[in-house]
């Protein structure tokens, strides 16, 4: 997310301070390399792989034979070093995620807006990761299985021992097509609004409204069997897991 | 957002049969025109002008001159058919918006997460729109100006009466792109999962978790002078602004 003004400074804090540094990713290719606000910016896994968990979805970006680009939400979910995505083995998404072309895998947290004097210095806390990559297509019925484990464990932790698994047919016919987590780089805005020397003394408001995705009660199925109460995991659902139990 | 198989059905219901149907947009290009799972996409204006403006951000996607595409988050906001982001002048992202390349923007919303009963049925409440064209550099001062405005009342309506206003220098500092609302398409998902029958008589929980962002308590800057209270727009502030009245 670009802030609303060229000449922001450095935000008062970053995560980067408390938290032990993990071992950093590859040396940052060029395409990735952080050029402004660095100070914003991570190169390590630890950062950038809970972001990618923590984020329901991703934007893929890809470019068709005209030059054209396009993004499109789907879920996603990590295993270590890959990252899975998966679409109907007929949809156009999938088939250009699997012949090698370069794509572009972006996710974005948003955490707060940030209410500065002047409006130039709006800005929103936000965390996200640009991933860059050539998809490989996955066709091995363990990895393909495996990457389906971890789509619904990904979006709901503790599903998957409780459903159906993928049938024969149900394999065929969904694609899944995994990034190797190389390329990638983080940025995060934290801390309070950056103002202006002169504009403090103003007597407009300033400050940060935390933002945060919250759910609500399960809604069940009007088909669901009698008796069937909800699990645990859907009633006390939160991203990341951790916010939930905090709660609770 | 892809569902987990291709051989899923139609929602049980979708807005379209609630909504008084407005004035459409024009015949959707070939581009967007809706191929899969026609009947949860809509190229009603009213349904995308409603995502677009919930929506905090947008991805924008574009493509360097490798062929490589690049998938950024950042805010954004519409003012009639226009869709104006914003960036630092010195930045490499606003530099490509404005030199007529064919661009991307999508932007996402997360309502729920849909728990079938089988591993390939699960789903996602979901609101996207996706929008091609080419943007346009935005130069002239007064509709620069009425941009800013919009991007501070997009993301904080109410906000802008209070702030201090953007100096000539801050203005050259930022650049701004429009990109026409002409060819788009919106999709969406809701209502109950949609089990394969045999799956029906399992016991397993099957419903819908609904998911919302919603605002904590403003947290007022540390360098904020005393006896400054949070304005009204940030006590209660909400996605869209009729949910917060709905709560209050």
């Amino acid at each position: 997310m670009e802030r609303a003004s060229a000449q922001s400074r450095p935000a008062a804090r970053t995560p980067r301070a408390a938290r032990p540094q993990p071992a950093s990713a590859a040396v940052p290719s060029d395409r990735v390399r952080l050029r402004r606000r660095r100070e914003r910016g991570s190169h390590d896994r630890a950062v950038i792989d809970a972001i990618l968990d923590e984020a329901l979805i991703a934007h893929i970006g890809f470019v068709d034979g005209d030059g054209q680009p396009f993004v499109i939400p789907t879920l996603h979910a990590r295993c270590g070093d890959q990252l899975y995505v998966h679409g109907s083995a007929a949809g156009r998404t999938l088939a250009v995620l699997s012949d090698e072309r370069p794509i572009c895998l972006t996710v974005s947290l948003i955490d707060g807006l940030v209410l500065a004097r002047s409006a130039m210095h709006h800005s929103a806390q936000y965390r996200s990761v640009l991933l860059l990559g050539k998809a490989r297509s996955v066709d091995a019925r363990a990895e393909k299985l495996a990457a389906f484990e971890a789509l619904v464990e990904h979006v709901v932790p503790g599903r998957w021992p409780d459903v159906r698994p993928p049938s024969d047919s149900e394999l065929r016919a969904t694609s899944v097509a995994a990034l190797s987590i190389e390329e990638a780089s983080a940025k995060l805005r934290t801390g309070p609004p950056v103002d202006d020397e002169e504009d403090y003394a103003l007597g407009t408001w300033a400050g940060v409204i935390p933002l945060a995705l919250r759910a609500g009660a399960p809604e069940p199925d009007p088909r669901l069997r009698a008796g069937i109460e909800p699990p645990q995991y859907a009633r006390a659902y939160a991203r990341p897991r951790s916010a939930g139990e905090a709660q609770s």
